[in-house]
């Protein structure tokens, strides 16, 4: 069964997040005290309203309480991203997301009751960094402080060679757990006479630091 | 070999890139327009320039045409990020990223020349849409538009049952690939009669409508 | 022994909090953020500085932690006021005191670490309010729900009477303690055949209706 | 028979004052200036008017020389408080209260004929120094420049004592009225064998020095 | 002897009056909050400060008190008129002139001690009036609301007349005192037979309405 | 005959002036950019419009070709004054009177047609100037360069003199003209015996030289 | 048959524009987010619209792809100067003409699909330089790098003079092809015995350094 | 020998003006209130300074009378543009050139005495206009209300065709009077034998209605 959202702050993060519950066929209410933020979105969701969120009475009117989430979106008024969360959570809204602009303000959120807070602005920093040291490695899922699963690009003069002959488990303790063709296609579990083609991306999982030897070795 | 990066724009989401570059062990300078912003990451980086960088001479004097790569992280500035990627173009910088704003800001940013163009607000948006909706999966790493491998939280009721009672791989035409403990350790290619301990996450790789099917199953 | 106190925001409440604390020759520094209303204290205290009360390092550095009592006193911006408490708190400050600019922002204050929320506006207005309401009782201390002592003034037309002759006790359960004359003196536990004098007040204890009732009676 | 009060400015001072009024069932009119103060407090007075006090024609049309007593609350804006004032004494106003912002400001709310001048935030700012610097006096009614009544919170040690064993009449000269228990009830002119019970603020009246002396002593 | 002026407030208004005071050789200063003013009047004046009139410090180093006439020709600022004019009256300044900006800032400055409150734009614009509805009224003095004297053209077909032929004293019970001539030249008590010249102005003392009557004559 | 005056610029001067010329019955309409000026003077003129003085349509529509006298009072804005000027002579008011702000810009207006330009903050700054020198100098009518009239208060050590007695056309070739006396009332002429009252004013008429050297007398 | 235009932004130069173009008897539109700029063209358009050029919506409804020219003439505002165009381009505009603010904000424009960039201050600034260097050459026509037409007063001591005793033709290499009289009349390819009379312009053709030399010749 | 000039005002069009003239070294000053302006054209000239160009002494000390031109290229204000003209009139400066921003402006400024006003943005909004409706006419030279010099581009279809086939001074009364090529080569007077060739333009000179007949038959 499908859930009802209420995403509070409709800039781009907001905008983009309400869109994709929406999407998804969830019931998905917007909230925004400007109206040209509402009008953007009034026929990419359920609803959307122009309200002041620091407003009991609007909030009230509006019926959170009976929402299964409420997401705290506010740009860069931290004030008001403050005292929302306060006022939600006096409504009983059962789960608030709450956007946190710095460490502080995140801890704050959490202090006054928000259920989970995001940093976006942090994380995509992160991520981007990550992305250009290691543009070998194309996408990246972490396990553990150890160990990872990790996407990486075959350098061209390899292609013909097979699986067995690039050594990857007895030289760097890593399985090859899939292999991705350029034409979208996933071959999962390939066997060691797999002879690698031009664009294929080994999907591989061990500890950190063998396949950040694998991806440096692949780089040269 | 380490290598050198500028960011300019030093807002919540450049500086967090700016930083996280810097830590491992490139050299990184940082520019922005404000006095504020630069003095805030003094000592977090190689350097930090109070600069336009809309302005040809300010540029040429910081020799950005020597770094391997210059990301543009110009906050709300949509002018200020265009003439600035045309400038860097025009000087030769080998590698641009740069941020935008919307969809038609980030057209604009690759016809005058950026290399890559990034796009964090909206990936952060759709990334918790994701999480809001698939609370059990943990995260997750797409392959392509059918494949993912996902990690997936176990109810508690399925504690002390194997993975081959699970019977993962027949009904869903899945692939348990590993297993993350508690304890951050994790186990590569688990054996069918493995015995899931409490707090285990599934690792697993599959097609997607499969993946959906069984982390449905596994909520209720 | 005397103390050292902190008041953060020079405003008309803080600066006069401060100057009062200095003048019992405790020891006392003023911090604002403005330059003018810094330097219209500089005389006034022990120390006044321009600083930003959110910024990490002014705070550290002069040294908030070794004082008694820091009083954020922050005129209209909420958000300051919160992040630096939450600093304040970080920093382990003993005891915080905070002047709250509404309801929900004297909650948010005491989640996220206050000692003491103060409404300086709240509670003038009304004080005022009681004053206008009953302009013959001049002062009033509230023991409980219940009780309170109060001073009333007397009617010119009863000066010469004794206070038996009024029949306080008997007709209003309410005890006379002491009697303020204009000259500044004060009779403690009056007797009986005391003759009331032009511009007396009465001091008198008992519960709030029968107070009221009385002060009522004498107003005619 | 109740009073009618009009409340000229709606800020925190001038909003408490006109609720606290009209909660005695008064007939209290708001006015401001602009319109969300004014929206706010619509359903919690007689009723709430937009308008500007420095114009005549506006004032006249409320007709406030009926008024009991006119409240000048204005906020910020010495200006508009002063020519406020000017023109209600003007219109015939009979009683008129002034907040002032600083004693210049009250010096000319005086010659101008304001009835009664107000200093809001300076007044609370010397409570709260009082509270901070006798933490243990709970309240105080200041009876002359000599003289007071005050709560004393009485350290845990002395429990079980009897008033007589701490033999305040004749050290300290000072008189025990009441005694204040913790569940709210007040015991009125306790006897000497009264034996002293956790929690339990003692009501005293006296000379300030005593008072002091025995507050310094109960401290320790 | 020379006299002591200050001049508060260098707009249009006050400057020239600082400048007029200053060429007759009295000592004058001028006081403006702006810098640009003061630096206009630098080598107009005895001497030019730039300074806040409402801060008392910079008003004592001035020594205003000292001076004979401090006048405060203040331009728009209401607040800061009433401000200055009351601690000019603390500082014991002797003579107090201020501008006042409406009928009722003119009550206020009065209120609080001006020794003389003036309307220049009011003066101005009456003046103005005068002149438009009577051109041929050169110059007037009003003597009384009854009486005064006025400078009237003489139409050019009354030249070669004398004085008696135009019979104004009989007719209107007016006295010619006094003709001006084109050269600037001046014949005071001109005899009956004085014969009219081109662009003469007869200067004549009488009733205001005889003045009327004679002046709606001489225009037809 | 009554006239048709337009007065563009309700502030303090072009109200002022305005009203005046209503209340001698004239036409006058008010035109100001302002809302709140216009609706000020709503009742005080024939009409009042809100209007840009600067837009041809909106000038044309009112048909101030026809007036009589179109006076420009616009208070600070310089281009505004200028524009309408010029607007006003291309549509051919027959008189046009505008108000400088400064030689050069007085300079400008008659360049580009003004008829008359006056300079009403330097007038009333000059006649300020003159009032503070000579206080005992009530009013006075310059005739030209060297002849003036003056009104002259007589010290309260010559009452009871005679006109006679004072010498005065003797010894400084002055004419005593008339008399004003407390009372309003105004002796024209008055003979060589008349009796100097208290209060009475002298109407001096003579050259400036020589009306100085007695008006600095009768100081003494 | 004549064009549809549309040009968006109203300024000095797209105003002018637009109605050049409609008095010429095309349809032209106008558009400006500004209501007072499109009011000004009302009525001297086909039609002027109150839009803003970067909301695809309103751009839409407007039809632009169905003109044969849409002129973005956006005043100072870069950034929507070059959404804008992008969005023309979408549109399938078929020819987008664009002013440019800067040599770099014409390379933008470029880059993004501009048909023809316009520099018309740059254009303005250089043709000024010309004519006051050149005082004497009226007008001329660039045929080339080294050719022009050029439209040469002729001094007055040269009346009278035939085009053959001038010896253009042997002695500086160029063309007397008009003569351009002072009623207005021009003469083609006049012949060599033409006698030149006051105030004749000599259109002249030729090359470049030939026409210098002439035209610094007949200065002298 | 070269010419002295100042331009005053450096936004686009006067620092295109300024940079044209230097360039053809003249000795040329650039003056702006704005110091980026000024800093960036500091190296472009003889002189560049910030200075207020209404203020008399500044320019002054800079000297202009001694200047040839002095070029007013003020932006938008309209108002310094006047008193600027005027003050460099009073200084006597022997040629004064204006840039107007509207008819009226050019209006004003022609009374106080500028001796050239140009309109730059009107002019190229005309001559964009010209361009538009006739994009085969590539230039074209003015040389009366009747007559026109243009240069046209022949239609591909008639390449190969002699002029004397073209038949155009008989059929339009038009003369040939030269051909530029497309290696930027120009044949004066060709012959009527003369073969057209690919992308040639024809410079003919005519009567203006002939020359849009001609205009128009070869677009076809």
């Amino acid at each position: 069964m499908k859930k009802q959202y209420a995403v509070i702050g409709l800039g781009r993060f907001g905008s983009h997040l309400a869109r994709a519950l929406y999407e998804e066929e969830n019931e998905v209410i917007g909230i925004d005290i400007r109206e040209d933020k509402v009008e953007d979105l009034q026929n990419d969701l359920s609803q959307a309203f122009i309200a002041d969120s620091t407003d009991e009475d609007s909030m009230k009117s509006l019926g959170l309480r009976n929402f299964d989430v409420v997401i705290v979106a506010i740009g860069d008024d931290m004030e008001a991203s403050i005292l929302t969360v306060v006022l939600l959570k006096e409504l009983g809204v059962p789960y608030i997301v709450a956007k946190a602009l710095s460490k502080r303000h995140g801890l704050v959120l959490t202090k006054i009751g928000a259920d989970q807070v995001v940093f976006p602005e942090r994380d995509m920093g992160l991520r981007l960094a990550q992305n250009l040291m290691h543009p070998n490695i194309i996408d990246q899922l972490r396990l553990s402080d150890d160990y990872s699963i990790e996407e990486i690009k075959v350098p061209s003069d390899l292609v013909g060679q097979t699986i067995q002959a690039l050594d990857i488990r007895a030289k760097y303790q890593l399985n090859v757990i899939a292999i991705r063709h350029t034409d979208e296609e996933v071959s999962i579990a390939p066997g060691p006479d797999y002879s690698i083609k031009n664009g294929d991306l080994l999907v591989i999982i061990g500890k950190n630091k063998d396949l950040n030897e694998l991806s440096q070795k692949l780089k040269e």
